[in-house]
Parts: structure tokens; sequence; C-alpha cells
């Protein structure tokens, strides 16, 4: 017998069906055993004559057939339909005293550390494991957005002879007898292999940081969607693509997942218009508005907070590119802007508060491209096979990133980036 | 003036076309020169008047006007069209004295060191970057038909605290003050998420293997497609399943990459029917007609090419599952076969001489879990957090993965992994 998927009962051909799940709740009223069975899509009733549910404990897995009876009374995802249960088999048996916390309540009622070091119950909870559904989709229309665009999709290597970008906050490798750095980003190899005739790249892909930082918003190990593009004109496509990204995003999110945004009150924008404001200004607006003082060449979290406060008030939207980074904020690969003297080509996106995005347009000559590491204060030649494939014709290009855990923190209002992240690695979390 | 891509100029609406790409091949005939431009999408010949193309040298990047005519003599790809230039503009340089080797014959002529040393130059080659059109779309298809069999993409950490699938051949991380590892695969991960209600989970990501092996079948870093699925029956669950994703990836071939495939003189099976083999029978058959001995427990690499061969006369089918590998040659989670006393329910599957992918039924009930690792000479106690997900009803469930270089490989039957990896880690090359 065909196995049925909760979400599917109310549609099902046959009243006899077969459901498989894990025992959600139970409520033994004498004659009578009330058993909410938890699969993949929902939470049904399942109705069981007294004796038939005598070694059953909570989670474990199980196996039915009975019979579908529509009852408005009958409570579950989805409602007004229950099984009145003719067989029962036993899958996964129990072996723990007590739950680590209880999952069968609206809310779960433990430490965000007990979640994480209790995986495997937390996540059984619909509402916690609706978060990564949405992350899920969260890629899954990046990569049709980008497939759409001519985009191909690229697998880098995450482990890197030399630590080129800066080099610091590197984690290390010991491969085989040298020294080996995580990558913090496949910037270099997206950047090759424009040059290499893919001309439009995208990788998800893991990148590192080793920094000391234990903040809601800092991850050791996170999930980047990276691009980049070649022929652009300047770095204003970018931030069209951005854009556009974020518009398609929500529209496949609306259609993907209703449920799960709504589980989290959620209401994603249906117009997406996002203001470009050079980083100077915004400086000057947190300063008159909120007589907050800036660092040199950027703005930090309080800022982007306020900034982003500024924003929603007056343009009614969660989003703003900050434009106009200094040269010497940025990376010594970032364009240079002939417009604006000592700016570069490049913009962060900030998104309620928080950076989910650095980009902008790459230099793309190797003479200009020397000039600049050494100006930099770098050694070109520390940078081998990387300079050397800008002599051969490097088109224009340039690309942009975004924080796979910080965009879905951000969409579904979460308070720490470790509740948008399956199994989270920060500088206290090895396990699980 | 918006871009036209070199593939859609035949179909183009308008006469007068702006192209972007790389200068392939120049040929100087005196009054006129003949270029052939290659981007993204294809070549064509570009016609231009006497002392405009003095400055052009081969594999810059430039942008184009001009008009389209239709001349049955023209080469490219496609052919019997070029473009009479009226506006040419340089965009990348070249900096170079001499090519590292050229792209514009008909094979490349250096090393497959070389073209790995130049990766932005050999990947230039239409056929070289054909490999990474079928691999994309070899992704693509997994995601598609999975994501179309109720599966969720997950995303694990690489970066992991224990060695505990053995733990030898793991590459060792400097995470701060601690030791870790990165991770040999995503196994512990992908069945605490089945575990944690996903019920059925795939994930493409890299895995690491700290091999001292060189060969032309070993990376030590390779992309890996894994799944894992709960509530099955048995092993034969899987086979049926990774049956019927090679199925679906051919058709998913066929529509996407005829081109591709043709470069590589590459024909699929339109039918598949894939053998299941226990593995002493296997052995019985190599020693009867190759009279080859076979190690305990396994086949070796010369056993699986000349069984493949074997398999290939007798059932016309490029694919064989070895089935029933004994207890002591299968990790420590493998299911026990009750059926063969000593076997295990779990398979490899074997794709024209390679092994592409090992998978099977895992056992799922943690005191029996405990004895095995106990049975294998290892210490439950080590196995912390992963063991104890299997306290909370984890149903019966198994998984596979397939080396996603090695099925690009044996697709378009390559001889070396490294032409199917767009940037190769061995014992030997860091870089690019």
């Amino acid at each position: 017998m065909k196995r049925t998927y909760i979400k599917e009962i109310k549609e099902a051909i046959d009243e006899e069906l077969f459901l498989k799940g894990w025992v959600h709740k139970i409520s033994d009223l004498g004659q009578l055993t009330f058993i909410m069975l938890r699969d993949k899509t929902g939470i049904i009733q399942l109705v069981l004559e007294k004796g038939t549910a005598e070694h059953l404990r909570l989670e474990m897995s199980v196996e039915v057939t009975g019979t579908r009876v529509f009852n408005e009374k009958a409570p579950g995802n989805p409602k007004g339909v229950e099984l009145h249960v003719s067989g029962l088999k036993i899958l996964g048996k129990a072996y723990y005293d007590t739950l680590p916390f209880s999952i069968n309540q609206r809310e779960i009622k433990a430490s965000l550390e007990a979640q994480l070091d209790y995986r495997t119950i937390s996540l059984r909870s619909p509402k916690l494991r609706a978060v990564f559904k949405v992350q899920e989709e969260i890629i899954e229309a990046f990569r049709n957005f980008l497939r759409g665009n001519d985009f191909s999709e690229i697998n880098t290597p995450k482990i890197i002879a030399t630590g080129t970008e800066g080099g610091s906050e590197m984690f290390t490798v010991n491969y085989f007898d040298r020294r080996a750095f995580l990558t913090q980003s496949p910037q270099f190899y997206k950047q090759m292999m424009v040059g290499a005739g893919f001309e439009r790249v995208y990788e998800v892909g893991h990148a590192y940081r080793a920094e000391l930082h234990n903040t809601w918003r800092h991850l050791n190990e996170y999930v980047s969607l990276d691009l980049e593009m070649g022929f652009i004109q300047d770095e204003t496509d970018l931030m069209d693509l951005e854009e556009e990204y974020l518009r398609f995003l929500f529209k496949h999110l609306e259609e993907s997942c209703s449920s799960e945004l709504a589980m989290y009150n959620v209401e994603l924008p249906s117009e997406l218009n996002i203001p470009r404001i050079p980083l100077s200004k915004a400086q000057e607006i947190l300063l008159d508005k909120f007589g907050k003082r800036s660092p040199t060449g950027n703005i930090d979290a309080e800022g982007e907070i306020l900034f982003s406060k500024y924003i929603k008030e007056t343009y009614s939207c969660d989003f703003v590119f900050l434009t106009e980074y200094p040269i010497p904020k940025r990376p010594m690969y970032a364009m240079p802007d002939e417009n604006h003297l000592g700016m570069t080509r490049s913009f962060d996106l900030i998104y309620k508060g928080l950076e989910i995005t650095t980009g902008g347009q790459r230099i793309h000559d190797y003479d200009m491209f020397k000039e600049n590491i050494k100006m930099f204060g770098l050694n070109p030649e520390d940078f081998g096979f990387y300079l050397d494939s800008f002599k051969y014709g490097m088109p224009p290009h340039g690309g942009l990133a975004i924080g796979l855990e910080r965009i879905t923190l951000k969409i579904l209002n979460l308070k720490n980036i470790r509740e948008a992240t399956l199994i989270p690695r920060d500088i206290k979390r090895m396990e699980p």
C-alpha cells in the first residue's frame, strides 16, 4: 500500500490510507486514545481503540493504516480530518528517559543553546523546520533566476594555498606536508571563471571566517550566494541584477512558502525599489538625524540599524544600497570610480539594519591591477596565478555575494543567525 | 544597444548587431581582416576593413557593432553567418608575450598539467568548457529529480569536531585553539536530518579525503551528490531511486547538452535496466572468466574494469550494482542483512569500470547501533551527538552518494578526473 503524506489526505481518492511519521502528542481518554501523528508535511489526529497504543511514546516513528474520517472538530494541519486506525507498527523505538524539551507546544520552551545541542529534536518542530524550507527556496530562487540570466554554476575549491585577500582571519589546514587555508570567498576563482569564457558564473558554497566575534550576526562557517558577471558597464548593472533577484525571490517565496511565511507573520513587499545612497551622504544623515558619528569610510553595526530605520520611514523600503566606498576601505581589486575621486565602484546592501551583500565592479586591466596591489602595500608576486589570469583580455566585470543565513534571518525576522543555520559553527560551537 | 549572444545571431530580428567576446583567431588577408569572435555561446566570423584591426591580438576581449550577413561559406558556430564590422572597441587588453598554448585549434596541444596551470586559458576552449556545462546539468538534474521526489536540500558543516567514520585520511583544521577536521562526507548530518523530520534530504557539497593516492580517479577535494531517505523498506528502494535518477539524468542531458555531448561523441542509453549482482557472485565470475582473484570482501580497481566489461557484454549495460558486501568491509552504520548472514544491505554502483556510488540501508535502532559500534572495536561514547540522535524514534533509512567528478568523467569518457574538475586539488596541486 502506497504511503500518503498528511498534507494530501483530504484529497486522497481512497478512504483506506497508509501513513508514516512520528508520535507528536498522546491523549489517553480511556476507551479511546488520540494520537497526533506528524510527518514532513503536516499533523493529523489518529483515533485508536483502547489497548492498541499502550507501548507508544512521544517521538517514536510509526506506520499506521486506517480509515479517513472527516470530522470538523479534528485538530491538526490540515484540520478537519482524522484517521481511525486499524493497524499500527512501531518503526523507530524510543530510548530516552525524558525528552530534552517538548516540541508539541506552540513554542519550544528551551534556550537557543539547547535547541542547537538537540537539533534532531528541535527541528521536528514544524515552525523551526520551516526556516529551512524558506532557506532552501532562497537558494532555489537564486539558481533559477541566474540560470534564466545565462549564468553558469561553478564549484571552486575551498582549500587554497595562499591567503591573498588580506590573509588574516583565515583557518589554516594541514594539507599533507604544507599549510593551506580555508577560503573566505570564491572571489578569485569566480573572477577567473568569468575570464575563462563562462562570462557569468555563480556558486552556492561554504565560506570561512576565523573571526573571534561571537555575536547574533556572525558565523565562522556560512553559505555564500556568490555571483560574478562579465562584460558589464559598471556597478549599477550589479545593483540592478540584485534588485531584480530580490523581486524574483519574494515572488518565488510567496508561491512556494506561503504557510511557512505565515508561521512567522511575514508579509513580503509586493514592490521593491531600493534607494542607492552614497556612503558619505548616509554618514551625514546619521549625524543630522540621530547624532550618530560613523567611523571613517564606513558605518558601524549601530549605524546600519539607524540608517535602515531612516530609509524605512523615508522610502518605505527595508533595503538600501550604500555606494561610493573609499578605496582604502575596500579590497585591492575594487574598481576606482573616475567620477568620484578616491572612491570605488562598490556597494553594500543593507536589509533591515544588517549588511547582507558586498559587491562591486572589479579592476580588469592587468597593469592597473598590478599598480593597485602595490598601492595597497602588497606584492604583486604574491598573487601568482590570480594576477596572471588578467593578462589575457579580462573583460570588465563585477560581482556580489549574499550571506544565505543573513538574508534568511532578516526575511523571517529571527533574532540570532544560528536560528537560520542548520548546524552552526561559531567560536564555541563545534557540535553537533 | 542590447548585446546579442552569438548563438542567437541567426534568429535576431535586427540586422545591426552588438556583440561581445574574445578574439579567437585573426586572419589578415590584406584588404580585409577576418576575425573569429568567441563568446560564451558560440563563434562567429567578423569581417573588418584594412586598418581597423591592427591593434588586435588573440584573446583580447572586445565589443563590436556591425551588420549581419548570411554567407554560406562563413565558418563558426553557428556557421553560415558573419558580421561586417562598423565599430570595434577593445575591452580587455592583452599583456602576454606568447599564449601558453593555442586554443583555436581543434584540440589543445598541451599537457593536462599545463591546461590545469592555465585554467583561464584552457577553459576558453569550447570543448573543454563543455565538460562543465554537462557537469552543471548533472547537478541540476540531481536537484530537480529529488525536489520532485519530496527531498529537501540541506547545507551541513564541513568543519567537524571528531573523525568518527574511521578518522584516518582526514585533513586537520586549526579551529581557534582546537583541532578539527574537514568532513569526508555529510553522512552523520544527513542521517540526523532524516531523523529531525525532513525525512528525505540531499546535499551537493564538498567532501575531503587526505588520501595519498595520486591516480587518474582520485581527488583530495571533490563534490559529493548526497542523499538520505527515511521510511524506506530496504536498500532496494535506494537502488530503485538511483536508477530512476540516472534515467532522468540522461533524458535531461539529451535535452540540455546535445551539442556538448556531440563534441565528445557521446550517445546516452535510451533505456536503462541495471543488473544487481551480489559481490561474491561477481568475484566468482571474475575468477571464472578472467582468472582474476579479488581481495576478501571487495573487488579492486582492475576487477571493477573487468567486471564492467563482462556486464557490458552480457547485459549491454554500462552500469552494475554490486550488493551484499560483508559487514567488516562496510562502515559500522551499515544495516546487516538478516537474509544473508554476515552481509550488509549496502551496495556500490560501478559505471564503465569505476565506482561512482556507495550506498545502503543504515542501522536505525539505537541499541543495535551501539552494539554494532562495539563490535567494530569502537567506543560508543566517542559518537556523542550522532549516536544520541538515534534515541528518539529514528525511522528506517538509507542513502547514497555519487561522486560528481567521477560520473562526469565517465559520461564524457574522459581519461583523468582532473579533466572533470574546474580547479582540482590533489596531493601535488594546490594552485591555481
